[in-house]
């Protein structure tokens, strides 16, 4: 099968089932804390403790999730007060820098960011604190700073569930602006698009839309659009570019939000233009605040994620009774060298499982 | 929301739920049979038999859906023999037309085809068989031609499924050719490709890729790119297009497959380069054959919709449970007004799910 069906084929399959192939699971377990210490932990913007609590977060656990679904609980009137940017863009296009860039300048304006990432598919993600803060260096030693890489196992739907919660944890921890970052080239931004108020796509000088393998669904979310990499030697590309993407959004319908998505050149690099980018992130909100947009989109989120809640919980239950896990592997086999059709395999799990 | 968003959130609902919302619902019920009536009807080829037996299939309407799914069960020895073909593209490249042309030549050739769609979003799939059948006049009306427009209602998951499934009635009941069409800009080409032996991706000439909304993702599942709709006016442009995809196709790593993917010009109006695609197609299958890749691809892909039954079923038994569908409005509503967490709203649905 091609790559693209192969993540469409782990997207829809279980989240348990996968976190059950990742023996680096165990490793990132916290320390043993009562509800009430984690909670205050955390709402003191304490980020040993929100690590902690984001772990349990991802655990597959059941008694670790439950405690953490508790802390989650009890932090929820404390959330929903931050700035929350998608950040979006190909391998190569310089999402790191530009964070790094960005963040170093919003910090400076007295902001508390947390930097959270959606890659069900990566390699990079498995487990690589590290590897991300590696990427982002300056900001990773800021104490203004939050960075926590994708889940490291899961789904889409089921790491995205996870970042959506631990985007909750950093608000209700303080942090004022949470950037979620994804690699543009998979399902994942309109995931990424369900849980953000402002949505950014960066895109590089020249190279055309085939090349830069972003899609038009992508385009189509984003209210602002920034060219990076723009530096002198590419001025004349990023100039060309630029113009080519605001034809592109001059053919889609106005968004509903009445914010007119622009396109603009920056350099994380040279570090020129990011302080223009931040400033039409608060022209958007100022607009959206002002219309209600801001709002009405918030509580669509909601919805949508009370939905996602629920699926992800019916997924979860399924794969982790007894009488599934032990017989799972054993029909997939059996579809797979075809002594079983796909209904027979699902009717008799969906039997086994009801059968507890 | 802009739209992309709002179509990621119906996605997410379950089927049911788009069920009830959708009054021509009802207006499709077959004339009752008993199961043997319907299996012998299907296997002897009877489309009369064959479209009530898909009604059942798609029916909200739990006995209905069971019996549907009995007849599935019974006809599944019968299916597997055809051919699958999954023909995408943006609106108004052509794809009636290109029907008709390809499905016209392979039915003198002597084959029997069946022409299904995959379409949640769509407007005009819902209950459209007339809508369908003025799209493709002449294949409507051939006896060796059966036409089914996309489910009427329910997720794309949901959609999905129930094609699969009439997919398999469809060869049960002697369908040697399959096509199944889905509009080229959602994320249902993945769907799609997740059903079939070969992905056809119709471009127009000219136009940018960026106009054209096709996504990195689905060239790179496509087998062959036509560009349709080169005439005389516009083969020079149809020229350039072919290069363009060809050298985007140069990108993308190799198939599994070991078929290297084609871009040909074609004019579905004129019925001009339609036969070579065809054989390009037979060449495909004859080269898979071969190398065990068809049947790799359709055992992952049997494994593929296990998880999905599943996932389906589990949706559907948590949506149709009497506590839910009496409380789901209402915690929708408390979410969009802010008055609960989208959290607690799925908690609470989760425990009236559980209570009975």
């Amino acid at each position: 099968m091609t790559k693209s069906n192969n993540k469409s084929l782990s997207i829809n399959k279980g989240a348990v089932v996968n976190d059950s192939i990742n023996p680096n699971y165990q490793s990132k377990r916290p320390s043993d804390k009562s509800l009430d210490e984690y909670v205050n932990g955390i709402l003191k913007g304490d980020r040993t403790t929100l690590s902690q609590a984001i772990t349990l977060i991802e655990s597959s656990h059941e008694k670790r999730r439950n405690l953490g679904q508790q802390i989650l609980e009890a932090c929820l009137p404390q959330t929903g007060k931050s700035v929350r940017i998608g950040i979006t863009g190909v391998p190569g296009v310089g999402k790191s820098t530009f964070i790094e860039a960005m963040g170093q300048q919003i910090i400076q304006k007295g902001r508390r960011l947390a930097v959270l990432a959606i890659d069900p598919s990566s390699s990079r993600s498995k487990g690589s604190i590290l590897g991300d803060k590696t990427r982002m260096q300056r900001l990773s030693t800021n104490e203004h700073a939050f960075i926590r890489p994708s889940p490291t196992s899961g789904t889409l739907g089921g790491v995205a569930q996870k970042t959506r919660e631990t985007l909750l944890l950093c608000e209700a921890a303080g942090f004022d602006t949470i950037f979620i970052e994804t690699v543009g080239v998979g399902q994942s931004e309109t995931t990424v698009h369900s849980m953000v108020d402002f949505f950014l796509l960066l895109m590089l000088p020249g190279a055309g839309d085939e090349l830069q393998g972003i899609k038009r669904g992508v385009m189509e979310m984003a209210d602002l659009i920034a060219i990076n990499k723009t530096e002198e030697e590419t001025f004349r590309q990023a100039k060309r570019a630029k113009k080519d993407y605001e034809n592109a959004l001059a053919l889609f319908p106005p968004a509903e939000s009445g914010w007119e998505p622009k396109v603009t050149t920056c350099s994380a690099l040279k570090q020129t233009g990011i302080d223009e980018i931040w400033s039409d992130i608060e022209s958007y909100l100022k607009l959206t605040r002002k219309n209600d947009f801001f709002e009405k989109r918030r509580r669509d989120q909601a919805v949508y994620w009370m939905f996602e809640t629920i699926h992800q919980e019916l997924k979860r239950n399924f794969y982790s009774n007894p009488n599934v896990s032990k017989h799972l592997k054993k029909f997939e086999e059996s579809v797979k060298n075809g002594s079983i059709s796909s209904f027979r395999a699902a009717n008799e799990l969906m039997s086994l499982f009801r059968k507890q």
